[in-house]
């Protein structure tokens, strides 16, 4: 049983937080965030899988192979990406410099970085920011924290949960920002996510993947997949329940369903912020030979300007979204799929139902959140993804970023 | 060596088109077309490589393996897909009704739909136009057939060439229709091609499939592959010349760079008239280590929503271009990557070029046409794809089509 609570990433027992603005961002709006785990961790991490990678995701990499990591220092402003090797310097001196603060090997802080490409960091302003926040560090500083990480974000992203593990309250909680270049795998998205529950490393791993697997990479907002996506969690024990250390057990269930309800509830914040997003749409595609199949046609749904035009100007130019289907690369015979958009079929057999209410199409349309679903009539996969329509606010966002 | 010349698909000779308004588009403008050979052709086609296919190209697939094709009737306003058994019934009685009125077998009729998905023709009024248009056949048609397949198009895409074979001229002429689901294997792209040279059809559907490959399949406006596209090419020898035979004749490779020509000018219109473009990008892919390198690297930038929409805002964000390189899935290494915007080097071994003009930048960004040119460091294959911005324009285009 998952309860909600208040107190975003510090209200698991033992992390403090802190965000200071360095000066990085022009908005004077905090850019350097600190979480700190106040004792040994477990933790694991997902990165981009973008060939261009940032500088910090690599530094990461290293840090979180050796599975200690029990601090995280966060820029936004300038992504330290296609920074060459002065990128590389800078993002280890983060570490570092955190790590000397803290007191802590460079291998136990994990670095990240989101804002714009190709710019280097201004590392007087990030050092002096490092020491500031390192200072500031408590258990009040989540909210601050959090602004530290949000580029275009219109909100921020936070959720946190209490549960119990044989009696022992544990807590979980996370938190994410998007929100442009946000695609499978993880797009230029952060998510930081702490808890107090003692968990073997592998574990944590195991559980990590499977739960990103089917959370931050089943969003798309723009289909572009970024150079610094990184998520990580920390589990530090303080919770006082018995370590988990079998995934058979029913603690390891208990503890993966609290894990995939924070990536899930933030990946799908991050899709109801997409830059310029108008709507929420859950595609969901069923009957697919297998979910490799049910994903991919989902994608190409989520993916298709014309479809997320469609959806933005209330169009139900439904063929769009068959065509997606067609072109997605998934098994598929049009005369054995059918559509659905709310609760009224469109299309089954692959030809459009006679006299459906168009009226009534136009009214599911108009709501914020709709669901479309698709169903292949292949096999018995499904696969859900979330995304947003496109807007000509995702335009003017897009068009004038850097300027 | 190839002179442009004027009369568009009518000028090769024994050529005759018409075009009718019918009443399927509610503009007034024309909405079937017919283009006629008044003698036996050798003809060849492709088509989207979309499941979701619609019925006139299930109906065009059968005719042209019978290479002999000698009609061509299209309508614009409905795409006749996803119509189920009525559609194809209906493709199947366009065929027929026009072979009857020419005289023709139903196998020598192309038939080819555009418009809206979803919708059945309004047959009686499609029949009736069939009549009209065969009645109307002259060597003046072509402008009343362009217009008749003309959908969101904001001009009609032409052109015409002379040249000679063993002293014969020669003549090959092309239309086309864009604008949206503009993607490779030729989206909502129809094409139609005539030429009076005499070509074996193996030789003529050789050609044409070299000549698609790098043109229609080297342009992107959306990323969305239709359901209805078509390109097709008559040959009806009336120009004299000895029978194209042989691949590796002088003769064959004449006839190859003018249909080559045909087929790369009017792919760029099509992208000139993308829906909502402001801008004609040539992206130029080198260094790879594969052709398909080049190709997937270059059509990453070309559909990346963050690249066209920074183009189109003139944001100088030169890390999305290669930030899509990294996750398009092309052998590539960071530091082995380098990109220029026009004839202005941004970037050297993955890292930004200290102190470029940032000024000169936004002058090359300034311009309508521009090029971008990533070397990959990895070999020696190439690859040049054609696309436009995404623009307010294209947002709104898209979400008020069929309202």
């Amino acid at each position: 049983m998952l309860t909600k609570i208040t107190g975003g990433i510090t209200a698991p027992q033992g992390f403090k937080a802190a965000g200071v603005h360095a000066g990085i961002k022009k908005n004077g709006i905090e850019d350097i965030g600190i979480i700190y785990s106040t004792v040994p961790t477990a933790a694991a991490a997902k990165f981009t899988t973008n060939k261009m990678v940032a500088a910090p995701v690599l530094v990461s990499r290293e840090a979180v192979s050796q599975g200690k990591v029990r601090a995280i220092v966060v820029n936004s402003g300038c992504a330290n990406a296609c920074t060459g090797n002065q990128g590389l310097t800078d993002a280890r001196t983060m570490a570092h410099k955190t790590a000397e603060l803290l007191n802590l090997n460079d291998y136990e802080v994990l670095v990240a970085s989101t804002g714009v490409i190709g710019v280097p960091l201004p590392m007087d302003k990030v050092t002096a920011g490092i020491s500031q926040a390192a200072a500031a560090l408590s258990e009040n500083g989540y909210e601050a924290m959090l602004s530290a990480i949000m580029t275009t974000d219109t909100f921020p992203k936070s959720c946190a949960y209490e549960f119990t593990l044989g009696g022992k309250p544990c807590k979980i909680a996370g938190i994410a920002k998007g929100a442009g270049m946000i695609h499978p795998n993880m797009a230029t998205m952060l998510s930081f996510i702490t808890t107090d529950v003692a968990i073997a490393p592998d574990l944590l791993n195991q559980a990590l993947s499977q739960a990103v697997e089917l959370s931050y990479n089943m969003i798309s907002v723009d289909g572009d997949t970024s150079t610094n996506d990184t998520v990580a969690v920390l589990a530090n024990g303080q919770a006082g329940n018995k370590l988990i250390a079998a995934a058979g057990s029913q603690d390891y269930q208990e503890f993966y369903s609290a894990l995939q309800t924070v990536c899930t509830e933030l990946a799908q914040l991050v899709v109801r912020d997409g830059e310029g997003a108008t709507k929420f749409l859950e595609i969901n595609v069923t009957g697919a030979a297998h979910f490799a199949d049910a994903k991919c046609a989902a994608m190409a749904i989520a993916k298709s300007p014309l479809v997320k035009t469609a959806f933005f100007g209330q169009d139900p130019n439904w063929g769009r979204i068959l065509c997606a289907v067609g072109y997605s690369g998934a098994k598929t015979q049009l005369d054995k799929t059918s559509l659905a958009i709310g609760d009224l079929t469109i299309v089954v057999d692959g030809h459009g139902v006679a006299g459906f209410e168009t009226a009534k199409l136009k009214e599911i349309m108009a709501a914020k959140d709709i669901a479309i679903t698709v169903n292949l009539g292949q096999g018995e996969a499904a696969a859900t993804v979330w995304t947003c329509d496109f807007s000509y606010e995702y335009v003017k966002i897009n068009g004038e970023y850097t300027t």
